[in-house]
């Protein structure tokens, strides 16, 4: 028997899945340009049929997105059968089959590329930018019905599939149903890509960074994606199917015995209590929390609500939104984060100036800081809105006391403003900063004095710990969360937190990583937060941990030399 | 008597100027656009006469260059002239002028924008960008000339001034004289602007960042810079000019007490002593080195092999270089850094991927570690001339101990290779390690264990620990050198390094501070690296301090809560 070809990558979403691949990759559409043809009609014939086709394509494309995303998200394809109506653009084609007497891709290829380039000289306009990118598109679609080519429909999945991509951008993913995706390979990226983030939070399956999935797997053939192992197999033999069958079934078995945990409160098998709680973006994600048991929100990441909006959200929006989340947890904590724009979250509706290192320029607290007006807006809508729950509110990028002293001003100001005006405020509001910056991690024993909690935001304080943009693959080997530098500075944050009194949390990635979470429990952090998918397993983790024992673990953890090190540590004293 | 005005800004160079304003601001350029002309001739005659004085202008600022610059440097002015007697471009111009009967400006600027649009399309071309700036640059000399208005040439200043301007650009510096330049006064920039540090290492009085110099400040006016105070005086009254002028005596007094310093060891008041070394960024700078009696080189900073060439510098080539510096210092040591390119350091010739956060992507030693061949190059360039004097080597960049013993790994295959083959290489070459990443800074003890020395480099530690872009305006207010978190960093390192008996220098801007110099000499730092005109003054600040004092005041440092504390209380233990 031969062996079964394997490919390895990053465990990036636990579980197993099992299905036929689907090869999320533009297919060869070459063609010989401007070939002569003889019969003109039956040119014009052919294309008439690729934009019948193309277009029963895109019906079918947007009536299913309408269907999953919303109406917004199916215009662009509405705007793509327009396109390939319009009588201009069709005689145009029709125009160069019948005077150049060449075959249909070249007159299709020659009168859309005039379009794509006219609209791109338009630089300073966005709107024909995108305009061009549509064209491109509708023209790689009809040359695809020209040539017999099958496109890959992501939108159109409708039977159970693993997707197989080199990458996995934000569009294709918005593309796909995950009742039908069953696991997800690609080539590039880590724990931390877009596709790893989504995986995880629609739990499906998922292995990254193979670095050859795109080379090694055809199209329509049995896969097997292990994302706990991190691993691929191709066209498994049968004794493997058995296996990994009952691998998904102790999954599901494993769900089950999750599900049961919802109810109680997260404590270690020595009963350490600990707070597991889920981030979210916006109110949408508040079902998903309750459903998952958290213990509170960790993180209200309120930027979307000014990325998804084209307008600066006012104050009732932000009011309405604070609200729901805080009557959804029922007086569990909420703690939300101040408006995190800038870097790589920009806006649509107000451009900030172009940098040359976003992630280490105006952004966040420095932004809220300077142009107060919008910072004092949120303020007021937190404050209105903290009658109806727990709120704890935490500020962004603070790198220096004397900013952390700033934003408590501003707060104070409003307050007494309301309170002036007779607005009804919780008078329990607690006042916290991230820990993104090694500055604040560093100098954690002086701001322990002032705030009354600490959240560790791992995504940044590991970029700027290792001075490697945690987007960058060329430096992607550098984004280390278990590097000793990144532990010794949380377990600083820990104890001047602890020596202080104050509590401690950590919201990033990091906070559900099945290989952090011992170490960070073992140097006693008082709260997890992550995607509500985390939650259980992690309660679930926590529950067949002794605290005693990973008290000597972590000590030991930040005594090694790498992170590759303390990898292998937790995985030999916790298996 | 009315009170003298007065500008204040950050002081950048120390030392007094005074002379006449010069204002390096762009005049204003306006004309009535397509104005109607009835007398062809006449006006192609103010064009010809235009032309001239324009190409009389570019001879001057090219003999200049020449003289100054080197013949090289020069070759851009030329260029213009060609321009200027181009029979087309005059032909084009005089044309429209004849067949649309309007004014000369607008035919220059019709033809002109012409040329400069078709080089500006092609955007994947750097020189034919390069020329669409030129044609920019002599339409605007030709332009000032029809409308009778002075250009500033700062290559032309052959009589005392002080350079006013909004900020001095790397091309605009290069154009000065220092012999003729008594001060320099911007609106933009810091401490760590290019201006400063130019203003610095030619030892010309500045003051940046004051916000209004060119709106304040008239052209041609009596000025007084007071760089040690960060003020300026604008038509200062005599009295004024007879205290400054008694500063100006004491600074030369000083200065000529510092020079009797020269041939000293660097030793505090009571008897601890330091090295004061120098940083250099190509041989040229050897002259400065020896003279300014540094006890070495803490810094030569190879990138500029790289930048200033139009070829990857071959092996002889860096030979050649490396050995100059070392036998120039006779045995004293000198620390070589391998090539740090990327960021905001590029080459013409070997273009890196354009990157979103450049400072947190592919550079330096991460380059170095993948496109081994040219860091292999380098280092047998050094290990070649590592018998010439005392070689010390370090690597930029390091984030890890892995990247550290994978660049060991690579230097001992070649010195092994170098040595089987019978070249002769000292026994005594250190290899150490930057410190400017923060990962390493906190890890510094397992550095410690490994390397032979480290060289903190405040620059970027300062930017990633604050994670504040040190070039952006924006957020320039965080570049905070004194700020408890980077002196704890420092102190780590320090402390790391002498607990594993290893040598600790520092090579940014940091050393060579007066405010820092007693906290960094109280934490034990060993050599402080520094531009070479700091260094004698550094050596004169350190003769009249008490280590023992420096002790508690390093201690009293890291317990502050901001960079400003840390200032008030240097200066109140130091005056």
């Amino acid at each position: 028997m031969t062996e079964t070809e394997k490919l390895s990558g990053i465990a990036a979403s636990d579980g197993v899945g099992i299905a036929k691949s689907y090869l999320l990759v533009d297919p060869d559409l070459a063609f010989p340009y401007n070939q002569t043809i003889t019969d003109v009609d039956a040119e014009q014939a052919r294309l008439d049929r690729a934009l019948d086709a193309s277009k029963s394509d895109l019906e079918k494309i947007k009536n299913k997105a309408e269907e999953t995303l919303g109406k917004e998200e199916a215009e662009v394809f509405e705007a793509h059968i327009t396109m390939l109506s319009d009588p201009e653009l069709v005689s145009a084609i029709k125009g160069q089959i019948n005077d150049k007497k060449i075959n249909a891709e070249s007159a299709l290829k020659n009168v859309t590329d005039n379009y794509i380039a006219t609209f791109e000289a338009m630089t300073d306009n966005a709107y024909m930018q995108e305009r061009a990118a549509d064209v491109r598109d509708i023209a790689k679609r009809v040359t695809s019905h020209l040539l017999g080519v099958e496109l890959p429909n992501p939108a159109l999945i409708d039977d159970d599939v693993i997707v197989v991509a080199h990458d996995l951008t934000p569009s294709d993913t918005a593309q796909l149903d995950p009742k039908f995706v069953k696991g997800i390979v690609t080539d590039l990226g880590g724990r931390t890509a877009h596709a790893s983030i989504m995986a995880r939070s629609l739990e499906i399956p998922a292995v990254v960074g193979t670095g050859n999935a795109i080379a090694e797997i055809a199209n329509h053939i049995n896969l097997i994606v292990d994302g706990d192992a991190g691993q691929v197999l191709i066209s498994p033999n049968e004794d493997e199917e058995v296996a990994y069958a009952k691998k998904v079934g102790e999954y599901f078995a494993r769900k089950r015995e999750q599900a049961q945990l919802r109810d109680e409160r997260t404590a270690s098998a020595d009963g350490v209590h600990f707070d597991i709680s889920a981030n979210i973006g916006s109110p949408k994600d508040l079902d998903a929390v309750v459903a998952s048991g958290a213990e509170g929100i960790g993180l209200f990441r309120t930027e979307f609500l000014f990325i998804d909006s084209d307008h600066l959200p006012t104050e009732d929006e932000q009011f309405e939104s604070y609200k729901a989340a805080l009557q959804a947890l029922k007086g569990k904590p909420v703690t939300v984060r101040t408006m995190d724009i800038g870097g790589d979250k920009q806006l649509s509706y107000w451009k900030l100036p172009k940098e040359a290192n976003p992630f280490l320029g105006y952004r966040a607290i420095r932004i809220s800081l300077k142009q107060d007006n919008i910072f004092r807006t949120q303020l007021r809508a937190l404050l209105r809105a903290s009658v109806y729950g727990d709120l704890w509110i935490m500020f962004p990028m603070i790198a220096t006391l004397q900013e952390f002293r700033a934003a408590k001003k501003i707060y104070e100001e409003e307050r007494s403003k309301l309170i002036e005006a007779g607005t009804k405020i919780s008078d329990h509001i607690k006042l916290g900063i991230m820990v993104e910056i090694p500055a604040s991690a560093v100098l954690a024993d002086k701001f322990a004095k002032e705030v009354d909690f600490f959240s560790i935001g791992t995504n940044d304080l590991i970029q700027y710990t290792m001075a490697a943009d945690r987007g960058n693959d060329s430096v992607s080997y550098l984004y280390q969360p278990y590097n000793p530098s990144i532990l010794r500075l949380v377990h600083n944050v820990i104890d001047a937190a602890h020596h202080e009194g104050k509590f401690v949390a950590m919201c990033g990635e990091m906070a559900g990583d099945p290989i952090a979470v011992p170490i960070l429990a073992g140097l006693g952090l008082d709260e997890f937060s992550m995607s509500a998918s985390s939650v259980l397993p992690t309660r679930s983790l926590i529950k067949h941990l002794k605290v005693s024992d990973l008290k000597t673990l972590a000590k030991s953890a930040l005594d090694q030399d790498s992170n590759q090190q303390v990898i292998d540590l937790v995985k030999a004293s916790t298996k």
